[in-house]
């Protein structure tokens, strides 16, 4: 006998559905072993032997649930769980990402992972049957080690002609192509992956907060509502070597002196906006690099952030007007390259409406409404399908930092969100 | 018969030696093909293949010449010319270097290498035997790619004793162990380079100003009478990594925010100052390094140099100070570490007054005295062995830059300076 949840009878089991707390506990400790670093945290940047390694892992716990395992050709990892009743022909898509970034935490995305395996496995063990398939998904470069966003760009039928033929930057661009195929992924088939909307019913995400809202709140869920827009660009200033004895001081043109004087004053600008503006300088790059030669070059690696997708665009334009004017004055040449965009994204109030709908059924009622400052594959998927998000507690906002922490309890009542939000979502949009 | 520069009968021969400018010339283009980059510089770095290559290079074309090739337990290369009168027992050194820093330039040590040579051999040819032994040295790491100064610092017994056994920075320390062993030469046997004082005449070298002091007085040659000062530090600023988009801005504690406003502000220091000090602040490392994470470290290598050994050591009390006030204000945690420093020196009086004699004799008259803003090998020596540099002019004082030019004529010049200043130095410091 095939049991669905459409039967009335069975609608109180249904509601009484928790997901398996220990296993996935199990699962989580298990996963945050590939790739941990001496100081606690996770590198598991996107195509390494350790991603790889993550990889292989869940496709085998998936494989040992029960579930079908595929992947694509973007390298989208994937277990689904099929339906038996008759006519299903969407699929709800229950996403997070394997890969980390540098020296980063343990919650980030492994708890998105291991929560949407469990909910499946919850599902089959009672034998639900919903008016969807149920597939979970670990997107490929969700951080960016390459191409940020790269598996749900591929998914969503969104990637750029280009990007994997970019002659401004050969070097890069080769590398990427050489970390594909060593995971046996070829480029220039990754636009393949490409999936048609009609088939999608939605698409939801569990992943810590990474700030500290809800922490600082006291709240134990966070109802993603929109994802701000995030644009990167890569600035160079351009002066020229020289030997740092002998030149005289008036003669300088110091590449890193203009570049530290663009990236002091631009902290101090987006302080004095005071508009929920963002900004990050996460890199630079000097040469030629030496104590006794003057800087020729400084790269710096520059991101900003808004809410809104037009005051964004309005602050990529005072960023840039001051990388400008800094270079002026330190007669440097100055050369931007933009090299991602992230337009802002709202959620589908469908979602939003599912996971309220969790809440009441789960009885968690210190839960608050927020937009996410950090880019998730959600953003992708946004303008592709009906999409949400599901935010948990980080402890003191820390996140991309081995120090990154989430309550347990956290995890578990976050994963019982997301099952219930599943079941919700796979009536309303099937 | 054996013709020697003392026979009253002999003077006017000797007086009117000079190089021979074509030979030196083929030398320096054959040199100057070794490391040579598309963009027209010079990577050769100390121990690299490339130098390695210029040292095998050297020391066939020594051979060539007749002279005498060896090398010392710190890898420095040697040809000598040994006299033939009786009872010469000490030995004049004329030094350069082979090694370049990255991307530098072709004239910089090059052509001290190729007019010692020639000295040599342009002495040689004429049978002249003068009461001290001649030896041109290229010193090991003049450039300081490993250890600044090394095969002097050998040479005249100054290496630290736990100079390569450092334990504060053990990575480096084996790559430099492993850099050395593989040049042949063994880490813990270079201290038995050192030479005894007594055997030694003096010292001197000819090498391109770097500045554009003798270029923009249009003066030939200058004779410089002191070298600057110089201390390197590390500078790290330590923070707190997190995610770039989540964190608020009040509670960063960004690596890189701090370490740019540090380097901003010494740069600012130094030009109000205005008291002959020089800054350089040569490149940043940054941690963890991703478009997507605050920076948790900044380390950066700055360098500052003085022609006053006071004001040198005042001049990194003030830079120590802005760092750590800069620390503080951007609640990071400050690292400092001296990595070299190296007192200001005096030249000799002696080796000045020859190179005045040798101007005279070949009737140079558009002269000048300087300090030289950069350090050299003459650092080392000076307080081992009367020493001295003559130098000649860089065109608009480009130098550490494929960019660096010295007019052929001056070179030349330079060359017959630095033959007759060993003439007059052979007789007064026998």
């Amino acid at each position: 006998m095939v049991r669905t949840a459409e039967k009335k009878h069975d609608m109180a089991e249904v509601v009484n559905l928790r997901v398996d707390a220990e296993r996935m506990r199990a699962d989580f400790e298990e996963l945050t072993e590939i790739g941990a670093t001496m100081s606690g945290g996770i590198l598991r940047l996107a195509l390494s032997n350790a991603d790889l390694e993550a990889r292989l892992w869940f496709a085998n716990r998936l494989d040992e649930s029960g579930l079908i395992v595929s992947d694509d050709d973007a390298g989208n990892l994937s277990g689904v769980l099929y339906s038996a009743l008759p006519n299903v022909n969407k699929t709800l898509i229950i996403g997070s990402h394997l890969d980390s970034v540098p020296n980063g935490g343990r919650y980030d995305s492994a708890v998105g992972i291991c929560a949407a395996m469990e909910c499946l496995r919850t599902l089959r063990a009672a034998n639900v049957h919903l008016p969807v398939h149920l597939e979970v998904v670990d997107f490929t470069d969700q951080e960016g080690a390459w191409f940020s966003l790269f598996g749900s760009r591929c998914f969503t039928g969104k990637l750029p002609a280009n990007a994997l033929k970019d002659l401004h930057d050969p070097a890069a661009t080769s590398a990427f192509r050489a970390a594909l195929q060593r995971a046996g992924i070829h480029p220039d088939e990754a636009y393949k992956a490409a999936r048609s909307p009609e088939t999608i019913a939605g698409y939801i995400e569990l992943h810590i907060e990474q700030g500290s809202r809800l922490w600082s709140a006291n709240k134990q869920i966070g109802i993603v509502t929109g994802i701000i827009g995030r644009s990167t660009y890569d600035v160079a200033f351009y002066g020229e070597a020289g030997h740092s004895g002998t030149t005289g001081l008036t003669e300088r043109r110091d590449a890193l002196f203009g570049a530290s004087d663009f990236i002091t004053r631009a902290h101090h600008m987006i302080r004095a906006l005071n508009n929920g503006s963002v900004f990050n300088c996460g890199s630079i790059h000097v040469e030629p690099g030496a104590f006794n030669v003057i800087p020729r070059l400084a790269r710096a690696t520059v991101e900003c952030r808004h809410p809104d997708e037009d005051t964004l665009s309005q602050l990529e334009s005072q960023l840039m007007e001051l990388a400008f004017s800094v270079a002026q004055e330190h007669r440097l040449r100055l050369e931007v390259k933009r090299r991602t965009h992230m337009p802002a994204a709202s959620m589908s109030t469908e979602v939003v409406d599912a996971i309220r709908h969790a809440l009441r059924t789960l009885e968690v009622e210190n839960s608050m409404e927020l937009v996410s400052y950090a880019g998730h594959d959600a953003q992708m998927m946004s303008s592709f399908t009906p999409s949400g998000m599901i935010f948990i507690p980080s402890v003191n906002g820390i996140s991309h930092n081995p120090k990154e922490y989430t309550e347990w309890d956290d995890v578990v009542n976050g994963a019982n969100v997301l099952l219930h939000t599943v079941l919700q979502m796979a009536y309303t949009l099937a």
